[in-house]
């Protein structure tokens, strides 16, 4: 959950005035996001997100963000499409933040998703990796394996407070990753963050991507490896097969992974399976104690990094080779 | 800010089948009050709260803050009415809360209200007193004279870390309160907590009030005290006798004050403001740091409770007399 800004209304009705948004009826901060603030307006036109960029957002990627949201939206995905100023830009100014008014999508995002949803949003993580096919600006990805390493390095020393032997593990695995990742893989923009809450369903119809803050350049199937991490296990640590399945059928029936992909799955999902492990475990170990934000078990991405590890054909994942 | 429970979505649809509320297309947990968790729903037909009742809400208490709204909008005030579950009842239970859909009030709550806003709060004060008679359910309010002793007792033994001399002070004031303070004045419900963010306006028209979650029976001037408070000293703590002025003549076109309840003005003042300052004393020393709650600066209170010490007359409040 997160607003860290409050808006005073007539601010609001002023930043508005740039916009073809019709009148306001009313703004309410909403728990969505973990970066920025997020409210939700009704105004006499439809309703509409507004978006204030805290400080953990560069806002050198703001051109980033909204530009890929509006290549999406214009190659058919369903997503919050950011609304152009008077002058045609994306970005304004609200309460000393940057802020973006975008449209608000209708959808709800999926607590316990079944194996049908895991095939639509392969389906979906396919389709965007099609449409951002084109789009020009770029953004490395800082929290591939290029940095983990350091960040890695800001919670060694207490990595033993969460699991005795953490240490000698994780050092291992970075340098088993720097050896074994792969090169030459089919790259492009990827969405880096397609956790259940980035993804909406109306019924069992899915509605909409949101939250393309992480998006950045990188390989496409690494993309996907996150995916069956963040579906496609179950709340006692086991891989659902099932779900793998359906996930890496959906994806296929859009964009069919190649060879070199397929083999390099369970290298990729130890990647992603640590990069999630490292953000938990640097958050579990440095946010404090009453502070009102869900902690997130850190653990969990060990168990799942540690079931990638042992892992010894792709067709584990549920894929037919 | 305030999202303490998060509700599963299949949870929520199941909740909705008791309710003629339309088809769910969206729900976004949202900042606002602190005692609840609140979530804005856009369904096929109008938009909707859904309220949780968190643990500081007595449960028995519930049956009068609903009956109220139901009461007062049925009489002609602008608030939140809660719906009818298909058994009639108005309150039901989701995600192991007490929880209670209720409509949702289109408007915005004024971040600097000017004296034209205070005439408007006045009326609608006096309205809401006019239309509570006649409710029969009643709710003793535990912040008020009788609860302050209790209150101060445990804050006491650390006041002084937010202001030396503080214990003399307090102490004294409940004693003049307790000597003091009126009875037979006329009472009735009252709200008991209308800031200027439980009041939503569109443009300068005021659109309803709403969280009426302190609201009890008291003396029905003592809370036009706490609006005097609430919204009519400016930020560097002086009193803006103009808005005042326009607070009580909004107020008296709608439930003339009787002599008495003019009289008792400054001593009910003091009462609300010593009130506010309790509270926010306990919050101010019990939250942790850290902790994302936007914690209220006592002082403000205490500043508020000694202007209304040396008041005279009344007629300083901006009544003509």
């Amino acid at each position: 959950m997160a607003v860290y800004t409050d808006i005073a209304e007539d601010d609001l009705k002023w930043f508005l005035t740039e916009y073809d948004a019709g009148t306001l009826l009313s703004y309410k901060g909403i728990a969505e996001g973990v970066e920025n603030s997020n409210f939700l307006l009704h105004t006499s036109k439809d309703p509409l997100i507004l978006t204030l960029y805290e400080k953990r957002v560069e806002k050198s990627d703001l051109p980033f963000f909204l530009g890929l949201m509006q290549h999406l939206s214009a190659r058919g995905l369903s997503c919050p499409l950011p609304l152009p100023r008077r002058d045609g830009s994306l970005l304004g100014s609200l309460s000393g933040r940057p802020a973006a008014l975008i449209s608000f999508l209708e959808g709800m995002w999926l607590r316990k998703p079944e194996a049908k949803h895991c095939r639509e949003v392969g389906r979906a993580l396919a389709e965007m990796h099609v449409a951002g096919d084109g789009f020009d600006l770029k953004r490395a990805n800082a929290l591939s394996i290029d940095g983990w390493r350091g960040l890695w390095e800001k919670s060694e020393a207490r990595a033993g407070e969460v699991e005795p032997g953490l240490q000698t593990e994780i050092r291992s695995e970075l340098d088993f990753l720097s050896a074994a990742w792969p090169s030459g893989l089919p790259a492009g923009v990827i969405h880096a963050d397609l956790f259940p809450d980035n993804v909406f369903f109306l019924g069992d119809q899915l509605s909409g991507l949101i939250d393309f803050y992480f998006a950045c350049n990188d390989l496409l199937a690494y993309d996907v490896s996150i995916c069956l991490n963040a579906w496609c296990f179950e709340k006692d640590g086991a891989y659902n097969i099932t779900k793998g399945t359906a996930m890496l059928e959906g994806y296929q029936s859009v964009r069919p992974l190649s060879d070199a992909e397929i083999a390099a799955l369970p290298v990729l999902s130890r990647g992603s399976a640590l990069r999630f492990f490292l953000t938990r475990l640097y958050d579990w170990l440095t946010t404090p104690e009453g502070a009102m934000v869900t902690k997130k078990d850190p653990l969990e991405y060990l168990r799942k990094l540690r079931f990638h590890r042992q892992v010894k054909s792709p067709a584990e994942y549920g894929l037919s080779l």
